[in-house]
């Protein structure tokens, strides 16, 4: 895998996307509040855009409403002949497609934030594709800037031809999770969280822009390494639930040996690894249809080289 | 409004229902357990039935299909003459009352037990109505049985015609909510207190059909006194958020003046009550469709006369 072209230009175009999930209520109201106040999502050289990504199933408080949005994303959904009979959501993924790329084009946007929610007790979690070394720079700032709760960050490996999510529509992109909130609660606490976090990812795009020196660092990050499913009867229906001592230890070590599962006749089922592993996303609602209980990672520590110097646009003179 | 006949007789005829709505998990796969292994629903003078109320729901993960199923129950769905385009829980309430009732007769089911989850940080609550004696007694029971973590009691003064639950269908009946867990979640903990309580339940009615006495006693209660909606802009979108100091702070007291909502433009709302105020269900996720962002209540105690003792059944002879 090779890494993502660093920006060698100021990034102008930037769009903030909620709602991707109709029932993560951070990002929808957020995004409802832009579209109101757009002047909160500028700085002095661009203004990001804000977009309600899936308006058909915010409407009606679902996550979606024919297949998840943030899975649709792909060159197989994005490049095939539109039909009359197609899930929304494929549709929908083709209209940001064209509004924010096309995906690995030219002209694509130069970044996207996504913001979402989580029903696991995941705290401020960045998620994104650990080659793209401005985002992980962004989170770098942003873990400086907010270091209290911490923040996580979450890389995936993908290439470019296998990313599905609606940031992967940019040239540059992450998406924030936050939690624990339920799917259709707005809670104050993380809204205020959100939006303050935004404020910063706009704040280090802007320094980016005007031409701040980005230094190489080392960071400690979670790398993805799979997804684990609830234990299960013959007929697939739950035989059990994530342990009481698992639940709501998302980025906590477990060693093998360790219960994960309660299963509904008693008996404790242990984690089979063979080393320690970290786990994400533990119970999450919208992920029992993907048979997910919860994520597997493994923590280590990354070399980030130093981002290029822009060299500062001057000011206009008026 | 007179209050509900104590039984003078054994309680034979007594169910447990879950999923009345389809995401509230605990109830949905307690009675999935039970309808494998009845044995748990098993006492020496009676079996307590579960019913998963609402099987179209809870096949989808949703609250309802059409219609809230727990407001359905009134004299007015269950008599009105069926069509074949009513919504599914209007059917499914008529089925449940041919089942469990039919309401406000004798041959209706002795005790509805019925099981449910909130979102809100409600821990363990008890929802009857205040007239029904032979309830009261069995909370008091409970309370005394399960003292940590604490349990309350809601109480709904309501006369016969104006009930609209599941337990109404029965001659006694009650509501368990436990929370805070998400829409869609099965979290073991909550999973465990819900089917520990369920056994004190039958075990309380147990004693009682073998002859136990259960004197009077007094008893804090909250009382149900109405709902508050959310702040609101012109076109009835939300304009803010339940006050980061109010959020998770079910059954604590609010005096007036306190802040209960945070507005999105800044600014804090106040309680303008003329006295003190015991929210409940603050933030629940499926109270926003229904205009409601907390409900008030007051505190008060209760005198419960005795129950009457029964005399005790022989053991028949074998």
């Amino acid at each position: 895998m090779c890494s993502l072209p660093v920006p060698q230009e100021p990034l102008r175009r930037v769009a903030v996307t909620g709602g991707t999930h109709g029932n993560e209520m951070s990002g929808v109201y957020l995004v409802r509040q832009w579209l109101r106040t757009p002047v909160d999502l500028q700085r002095p050289s661009f203004s990001a855009v804000p977009v309600l990504a899936n308006p058909a199933a915010t409407a009606v408080c679902r996550r979606y409403i024919g297949r998840d949005l943030n899975r649709t994303f792909t060159s197989t959904f994005l490049t095939s002949k539109a039909t009359p009979d197609e899930l929304y959501e494929v549709t929908r993924a083709r209209e940001l497609n064209h509004l924010l790329g096309p995906k690995n084009s030219s002209q694509a946007f130069d970044f996207i934030l996504d913001l979402h929610n989580t029903t696991a007790n995941m705290g401020t979690c960045f998620i994104l594709n650990v080659t793209d070394t401005f985002a992980m720079h962004l989170c770098h700032y942003l873990q400086l800037q907010n270091s209290e709760p911490p923040s996580r960050v979450l890389v995936i490996e993908a290439s470019e031809d296998t990313t599905f999510s609606v940031d992967s529509v940019a040239k540059h992109g992450m998406t924030v999770e936050l939690g624990p909130q339920p799917q259709g609660v707005l809670r104050a606490d993380l809204f205020s969280r959100m939006r303050s976090l935004v404020a910063s990812v706009l704040d280090f795009i802007e320094l980016f822009n005007q031409g701040a020196a980005f230094p190489a660092f080392e960071m400690e990050v979670y790398k993805f390494l799979g997804c684990m499913d609830f234990p299960r009867s013959e007929d697939g229906d739950l035989a059990g639930m994530v342990h009481p001592q698992l639940q709501d230890q998302d980025f906590e070590p477990v060693q093998p040996g360790a219960p994960i599962f309660q299963l509904f006749s008693g008996e404790d089922m242990l984690y089979e690894g063979d080393s320690t592993m970290y786990p994400l996303f533990i119970n999450e609602a919208a992920y029992y249809e993907k048979n997910i209980a919860f994520m597997k990672s493994k923590k280590l520590t990354v070399s980030i080289p130093a981002l290029p110097v822009l060299t500062p646009n001057p000011t206009p003179l008026t």
